[in-house]
């Protein structure tokens, strides 16, 4: 499949219909908006790279990396909004990757009780998994994604162009859901990750496309049928309930610490949903294949006090996204108490 | 109508069921809500009046007054319901007047992407408005309500021996609601008004509490036909859009405010909407018969400043309230330019 021309793909959900313009150029987003006020958000990072693109545009520019992705950052965010006199007819762009989409959500979502908002992702992170779904928040303190609302982009602009300015690190990040999104519902992707390598994807953006079109299809599949993160969806937590325990307390990348996640949720399958054991080497191996990493030194006293706080917490019982098999994944309630006293065989 | 038993008012809205426990007693909500984690927020004031009901509750004391409607005591709300950890099966409960249930919603509304919470409205003003139909908020500077989302209580426990407590002026700035709904959908909630007085209301709690039932059905009804405000709702607002400008530039109580704002209305409907002078002339004098404010000297030009980032401006105009007669309202657009040459003549 070649990606040359714009596509444009439509999701109905129960809240707001969502459009992607997928394979499309960043440059001709004030066309697709014809008289309307756009604002765009994006980190200082970005808007040291991609200045002239902001050239006679709105723009909001907030300090880079997740460390910002707080309340101050967000208060920026309203301050200008207020400025820049922004309304329901405006039009709130984030231009950047996780971070940028989370909190962009987020502040278009409580400015004057909700404008409109969508998503210029920058990285194979944003594009494959976070720009979609509707989910945005702030970390509080240490309690990542403590503050944040679930509400939908108007809109996602695909240009793979913008990938070309994206670190090493960050594909290494990325992958890392593209390689959930496998193990939770598709085996077939899964074969073809088996196939390619880190170096491929990198270099090969119609590759890196038809990726992230098959994890945009798989998640908006799912939030479709469950906007309000109620069961279904809470697969796509898969490696992450431990991972955002690892991020927080070992400062990692969050695709680094998702993989760690998802190998210990493959040593709980192991033992609860009978995943068989050649099918977690093969996700330990892909993982390694595309550089990431599946084990770390840690505390575990500590990971267990940051677990207490997660929200898929539900009093004494936690659920944990386990696999049957490569591409079936199911919700597995775990007791606070076993999860305290085996966290050290888990991880 | 005695209101003598508990009542129970079920209302479904597209987005969630609504239960109103009415004439209640709010020291039986533990038992209304068995095995759940209740967390009660209340300000300063109240803590001091009732700290009493709050032994042996969870509770997080926020200080008291409009001027602390702001994200600084949303985080304090946050902070303390990490700690509490609470979670989606907790109900987070505010008790107190209008600035207590607007920030509680928002806190609940954005803590872990939402979790349930309820209210004990304390005044009149959150009685008959304030708490009901979802929306909530804070200030942002000088700009009232500029964050906030919309999303509904699970619950509101009316429990009318807490007006004994209830100062004479915040049943003055209680009425103004009340009053609104009479003029925009109840002629004959007027009449009822027309006949009574400030002091039978504030003595006569089955007066106040039928007031107050009629108040919550009518606010009920139009949120359930148009609960994201796109329309019909923004009938509510009327006295609020000059009444908020007001409010924030001569630091007015919110009754005080709109009941000015009302008048202000009343002038805009003669002359756009035929609402005949001696309609006019019964709501200023209602007004009046019930202490509040009909005109106020104010500094036309700064009215205009805080009236452009009105949440309810779409671009170049603004939706203004206005009445046919009493009992009859509709939504009128007026240009920002109109309103900015002829603002002497409206207020």
């Amino acid at each position: 499949m070649t990606y040359n021309a714009q596509t444009i793909f439509e999701f109905e959900l129960p809240s707001s219909r969502m459009l992607c313009y997928f394979d499309a150029d960043c440059k001709k987003i004030t066309e697709l908006h014809p008289g309307r006020k756009l604002i765009f958000v994006t980190d200082s990072n970005l808007f040291r790279l991609y200045g002239k693109y902001f050239d006679g545009k709105h723009v909001i520019v907030v300090k880079a990396g997740e460390e910002h992705k707080t309340q101050v950052s967000a208060d920026v965010i309203i301050h200008h909004l207020i400025q820049y006199e922004a309304d329901q007819d405006s039009l709130l762009i984030g231009f950047g990757g996780g971070v940028i989409t989370d909190l962009v959500g987020y502040a278009a979502s409580i400015y004057k009780r909700g404008i409109p908002f969508a998503f210029i992702p920058t990285s194979l992170m944003a594009m494959a998994d976070a720009a979609i779904g509707g989910k945005n928040g702030i970390n509080h303190g240490a309690v990542k994604n403590a503050v944040g609302t679930i509400r939908q982009p108007e809109s996602i602009l695909y240009d793979f162009d913008v990938l070309q300015t994206l670190p090493a690190e960050e594909w290494v990040n990325g992958i890392a859901e593209v390689i959930k999104y496998a193990c939770i519902t598709d085996p077939v992707l899964f074969e073809m990750l088996e196939k390619f390598d880190m170096h491929q994807v990198q270099t090969d953006f119609s590759l890196a496309a038809m990726l992230i079109e098959r994890c945009l299809k798989i998640k908006m599949n799912i939030v479709i049928q469950d906007e309000k993160d109620k069961g279904l969806r809470k697969k796509l937590n898969f490696g992450h309930t431990l991972g955002h325990a690892i991020e927080i307390l070992h400062d990692l990348p969050h695709g680094h610490a998702v993989s760690i996640g998802m190998v210990a949720a493959c040593s709980l399958s192991e033992k609860f949903t009978d995943l068989h054991f050649s099918e977690a080497l093969r996700i330990v191996q892909l993982l390694s294949r595309y550089h990431l990493p599946v084990d770390i030194e840690t505390d575990h006293a500590k990971i267990f006090e940051v677990l207490k706080q997660d929200k898929k917490r539900k009093g004494e019982e936690m659920h944990f996204i386990l696999l049957k098999k490569i591409g079936v994944a199911e919700i597995y309630p775990l007791s606070m108490d076993y999860i305290e006293s085996h966290l050290k065989e888990i991880i």
